[in-house]
C-alpha cells in the first residue's frame, strides 16, 4: 500500500497520514511548493529541502515545451535535473493547455494547442501526458482532464466529465504497460474527479473513477476563480464517494484557511501558487500565535495576519517578519531591510520573501498535522 | 598601522598583505564583491560570506538617495542593516552622480544633481559624502572626487586634479573630526588620484594627495571606458609616486588577466561590476587548470575561459561550469540545469551564476596572493 492513515480526528474528517513513493515519504497533509520550469521560482533545490519541503510539484506543460521531457530523461530525469532527491508530483499539463496555450482542438483523442513559448503547434493525448510525465520521472502521475471554464452549464460539465473519465482510462492503460516493469520505482497514477458545482455530477465523477482503479484522487476545477464556499461545496460533494483508504488531493488550493477547511472535509495534499506569488508582491504571512495547535474544523482565518512589507510604517522596523519563525530570512532580515530591497527592485527581495511564505505555508501543515 | 605587508615578489611590483579594519582583516590582493543598494545583486549576505568574500563594496550614492543614510544610522548601520559583519568599503557617491544622475552644476562647493530615481534636487559636497559615509558605518571611507569624462582635454583634467585635490583636503578635515572621536571603531579615509592618460598630472595628483596624508590610495578614472593598456599606463605613471606603506585601491578594474597585471604593478585592491554583470548575462568564468599558481608579472589571459552557457551546445551537458570548483553552484548543478535556467528566464538563474562568477573571482585573488 502507498497510502497508510496514521491517525483520524474525532471532530472533523481530517486525518494524518503517510505517503510512500519511490523517493521517500511524505507525510500528509502536505502542501507542495511548485517548481513550474524545473525551480520554485527564485529558490533553488538546496534551500527548497531546508525549508522543509516534503514534495515538489512540476508543471508538466512547461517542462515539455522547454527544455523537454526528452532532454530531461536523458539527463537522467527531473529529480537530477534540478538537484532534488525527494518525491516530485507532476501535473498533466492539462491546466496550462487550457490556460496559457490557445487551443486550437479539443477531441476525444486530446488537445491540439500552441505553444506560448514559440506558437509552434502540439498535440496532447492522454497517452502523451503520461508519457512526459514519465520521461520527467515523477512520483505521482496526475491523469489528463478536461478543465472545464468557471461557470458552465450542466451539460457542458457532464459532458466534460465524461470525456475526462475516457482520457483517464486510456492515462491508466497506457501508465501501466510501462509502470510494471519498473519494480522498486514505480509511480504512483492519481485520477482527478470533475463536475464543477453541481453535486451529483461530483458523485458521478468519482464513481467513474474508482471504477478505473487509481492510487489517489484529486478534485479538480476548484481553483479556476472559485469563491471558497463553492469550493468547499465541491470538497463536501467529492470526499464522500472516495475511497478511505487513498490519498486524496485538492488542486491549486488555495488560502491557509481554506487549507485548514479542506483538511476539517478530508483532504490529504494540497498545492497553490499564491504564497510564492504573494511573496513577489511584498505580501508577508504571519502566525498570530507561536505554536497554537489548529482547530482543524474551523475555518475562520484568525490564526495569521497578512504584512504588506512595502508599507511605509516598515520603514525603521527592525524586527524579522515573525519573531517565533525559523525561517531563514527571519533569522537574519529585517522588516525595514526587506521593505528597502522591494522599494529599490532587488531582486533578493522575490528570494527573502519567498522563502518566509513557504516556510509559513509548510509550518501550517505542521501544526495542522499535529492538530489532527 | 592599518596595512602590512607580508611579502614582496622578486619578479614585479606585487606583494600581499593585511588591511585591519574595525570589522576585521582583508588579506590582500582583494577584491570587492559590489553591495550597490544593500545587496550584491541576487545574493543574500550569508552566501556572500560563504563564498568566501572577505570584503564588500556598498555604493553610496544609491544608499543616500534609498533608503537613505540616515535612516540605515538609525537602524545601526549598513553591517546590521544588510547582516553582513565584515568590513565595507563605500565609495563616495561622485562616480553615480557624475554617471548616473543628471548634473546641474559643479562647483567649487560641490556638484548638484537631480535623482535618478525622482528627480529631486540633491547637493553632494565632499562634507557631504564623507557624513553620508560615516552615518553608513564605512569602514573604509574614499574622499569624494570629480570624475573627468575620457577622453579629456589636458587642461580640463588638470583643473579638474586640482579641484579633487582641494575636495580631498575639505575631506580629510571633516573626516577627522568625527574619526577622531571613535576609538577602536575609527574608519580609514583613502584618496584619489586622477589625472586621466597623463604622465606628470598623475604624479602631480599624486603629490597632492600625499600631501593631504590618507589611509590608502585608490587610482581612479581608469575604468570609464578605456582600454587594458591606457589602464596599465596610468597604473605605472601612479605607483611610483605612492608611498610602499599604504593600500593602493585600482577602482573598477577589471577582467581576470587585468588582475592580474594590476597586481604585478603594485595593486592591491579591486572592485568591478563584471563577474555579476557577465553572470546575469550568462556568461561565465572557468580556470583552464585546476590550482596553477599565477605569474602575476603575466598579464595574458590564458589562464581561463569563458562559456556562454546560454549556447546550444550545453544542452545536455551533465558536468558542472567547473568540476573542479568548489561553489555552490559547482556543487549541485549542472551546465544543462543552468542553460535551461536562464532560457526559461528563472531568477535562479541570475543567483547561481553570479555565485559561481564572484567565487570564480575570489579564487583568483588566493591564487593571487598565494603567487606574490
Amino acid at each position: 500500500m502507498s497510502f497508510k492513515i496514521i491517525k483520524k480526528s474525532k471532530k472533523s474528517s481530517a486525518r494524518a497520514g503517510e505517503i510512500r513513493t519511490k523517493h521517500g515519504i511524505i507525510k500528509t497533509p502536505c502542501f507542495m511548493p511548485i517548481a513550474t520550469a524545473g525551480s520554485v521560482k527564485s529558490l533553488d533545490s538546496v534551500e527548497i529541502k531546508k525549508i522543509g519541503a516534503q514534495i515538489i510539484l512540476g508543471n508538466t506543460y512547461h517542462l515539455y515545451l522547454r527544455p523537454g521531457d526528452e532532454l530531461i530523461k536523458k539527463l537522467d530525469g527531473l529529480h537530477k535535473f534540478m538537484n532534488w532527491n525527494g518525491p516530485i508530483l507532476t501535473d498533466s499539463g492539462g491546466y496550462q493547455v487550457f490556460s496559457l496555450a490557445k487551443i486550437r482542438k479539443i477531441s476525444e483523442k486530446g488537445a491540439e494547442f500552441k505553444s506560448h513559448i514559440d506558437g509552434s503547434l502540439h498535440m496532447l493525448t492522454p497517452e502523451k501526458s503520461i508519457e512526459i510525465q514519465q520521461n520527467l520521472g515523477s512520483d505521482i502521475i496526475m491523469v489528463l482532464d478536461e478543465c472545464a471554464p468557471y461557470p458552465a452549464t450542466k451539460e457542458y460539465i457532464n459532458k466534460s466529465l465524461e470525456l475526462t473519465s475516457r482520457w483517464a482510462e486510456r492515462c491508466k492503460i497506457y501508465f501501466d504497460k510501462k509502470n510494471k516493469t519498473l519494480g522498486k520505482n514505480k509511480s504512483l497514477l492519481f485520477g482527478i474527479v470533475q463536475g464543477g458545482t453541481y453535486k451529483d455530477l461530483r458523485e458521478e465523477s468519482a464513481r467513474q473513477l474508482i471504477e478505473i482503479g487509481f492510487d489517489g484522487y484529486a478534485i479538480g476545477g476548484v481553483s479556476v476563480g472559485e469563491p471558497s464556499e463553492k469550493m468547499f461545496k465541491a470538497v463536501d460533494w467529492t470526499v464522500p464517494f472516495l475511497p478511505e483508504e487513498k490519498p486524496r488531493y485538492l488542486m491549486g488550493v488555495g488560502k491557509p484557511e481554506e487549507i485548514v477547511g479542506a483538511v476539517a472535509r478530508g483532504i490529504d495534499m494540497f498545492d497553490c501558487v499564491i504564497p510564492t506569488r504573494n511573496a513577489r508582491h511584498g505580501t508577508l504571512y504571519k502566525f498570530k500565535s507561536k505554536s497554537e495547535k489548529l482547530k482543524v474544523h474551523n475555518t475562520n482565518k484568525n490564526f495569521y495576519e497578512l504584512l504588506h512589507i512595502t508599507n511605509e510604517k516598515f520603514k525603521n522596523d527592525k524586527k524579522p517578519i515573525d519573531k517565533n519563525c525559523g525561517c531563514f530570512t527571519c533569522q537574519n532580515y529585517s522588516r525595514a531591510y526587506l521593505r528597502h530591497l522591494f522599494g529599490a527592485k532587488e531582486l533578493l527581495a522575490l528570494r527573502l520573501a519567498s522563502i518566509h511564505n513557504i516556510y509559513f505555508y509548510l509550518e501550517l501543515m505542521k501544526r495542522i498535522r499535529s492538530s489532527v
